[in-house]
């Protein structure tokens, strides 16, 4: 067991995971908590831009936790997008921006969650309220997640908080959000290096509601039908997926960050889960376009929960 | 449905579900949220005592809310404590210092939990951070809710932070906290106006965990063998409890708030989780003597969910 209380973000790390947990562990040291930051999978290449450009190492990659082991949460709270063996652990706090589900603890514990478009700008509070100073390199990891989740600020999960954190760090950082933010968002755009089983599983998040239990992975693209060219070999890895995790649906969403508009593959014996959610049909290649929908969060998730529900 | 917000604490009330309702509901107003303060039930004498001081009134009943009302949970998270009609509620907001536990949400929202002696501490913090006033009635339910749930700063889930809290609310509201306190203390100990079924129901919470279904019930006492004597008239009010709501178990701790000690009765077909829980058996009455326990939270809840689990 680690000694030192463990800080880490969801499994299929995406930058707002990755950069909000190096911001959240400079946070809690300053009130004297000394953590080790840690990762539960891959970083994708839009993190990776990120890293490199600030020259810092990626956190160490950690599978499971020993019963015991104290740990701090941020972007995620579900029990299935979370670190195995954390029913065993004690999670001392959750910095998060999604939902709440599955979470149950046995003691009290600090938990802060607000419906902003990104963790980071949660912790963006945190800093200022607490006087902490945001340096370049914490400003910069900030700037990444904020305009990571909100797609430059396009996304409908981006609140006003989001966008006036921008503004002051693009002051603190002295970089451009629309800039480095494309720069950035397209340098994860590239999918030419992976095999179809690892872009389903770049982003992909795990959910259950009652009985159900389905996948939703996004990719970013600038060109939708680059990524669906792919279809078959995609469709033959999610079907592989579906059958290794017992699913009732897999969702893979491709998401156009130029146009704000989503392209999504269905599959699974509860594909109807997808029509009934957003009201149209599967067309004969399980897809369908979903205008305007660039959101997991807010726009593709609620509707087929509560289908679901 | 009503427009406005509702803000409410948990079922049967403690002063701080009461106090820190209309603290929170103070707070959101200076962010510009209309909200209305409700209760879920009768106004204990303890709090009674309070908004005589103040003369402020109770804040109306409620038995449940309709679908899609718009609500805030203040000193709870948990369903069973909670409004009935919640499910088809929207939680906007939580403040709470307890576990997290059976609290699922479809949609982000604001979750501001802290592992301290009372919500109220927590509110405190948040009126610092944001620069707003305290003013004496706002500062005097603060200092009660405090008091109450720490049991005069005695109780082992007291922390700094409400220590520093008290200190600063004397100050601001020229309330002595011993005094005012043990005043307000033992006008929550008077059980002689109410029947053995309300006694046991003025605070009682009820937990889920697995299967099993429990409730702990607590009253303060000056003298723990006063309320003892009524104990045949009361283990018939329990176990009519625990025939109507099929409870495994039902745990009545009678607490001495002079003397920091506890005594429990235990009655239901799973009384022995409470001889496993605290590794000593129930005497012939039911009964066994916790000493320097007062705290249903961190020390009675937890050792009972740990043994179920």
């Amino acid at each position: 067991m680690d000694n030192k209380v463990l800080i880490m973000g969801h499994k299929n790390p995406d930058t707002d995971s990755i950069c909000s947990s190096i911001v959240a562990a400079n946070l809690v040291k300053s009130f004297g908590v000394e953590t080790k930051i840690v990762r539960l999978g891959n970083i994708n290449k839009e993190t990776e831009y990120v890293l490199d450009f600030l020259k810092i190492d990626a956190p160490e990659f950690i599978q499971e936790v020993k019963d015991g082991q104290e740990i701090i949460l941020v972007d995620h709270n579900e029990k299935m997008q979370s670190v195995d063996g954390r029913d065993n652990a004690k999670v001392l706090a959750v910095i998060d921006h999604h939902r709440i589900a599955d979470f149950n603890t046995i003691e009290p514990l600090y938990y802060l969650a607000k419906p902003y478009g990104c963790t980071s700008t949660i912790l963006y509070e945190e800093y200022k309220k607490a006087g902490i100073e945001i340096d370049k390199t914490i400003g910069t990891l900030m700037l990444s997640a904020i305009i990571s989740d909100t797609l430059l600020l396009k996304s409908p999960t981006c609140t006003k908080s989001d966008i006036e954190a921008v503004k002051d760090l693009e002051k603190i950082t002295g970089l451009e959000a629309n800039k480095y933010g494309l720069d950035m968002l397209k340098a994860g755009t590239d999918l030419s290096t992976y095999s179809s089983s690892e872009v389903i599983n770049l982003d992909a998040k795990e959910f259950s509601e009652g009985e159900k239990k389905f996948v939703i992975s996004q990719v970013n693209t600038a060109d939708i039908d680059d990524v669906f060219s792919r279809r078959e070999e995609l469709e033959f890895a999610m079907e592989k997926e579906i059958a290794d995790k017992k699913l009732n649906l897999f969702v893979f969403v491709i998401t156009d960050i130029i146009n704000t508009n989503s392209k999504i593959i269905a599959l699974g014996n509860e594909k109807e889960l997808v029509e009934k959610a957003f009201g149209k049909e599967l067309d004969d290649l399980d897809s369908m376009m979903l205008e305007g929908v660039v959101s997991r969060k807010k726009q593709i998730a609620p509707p087929i929960l509560e289908v679901i529900k």
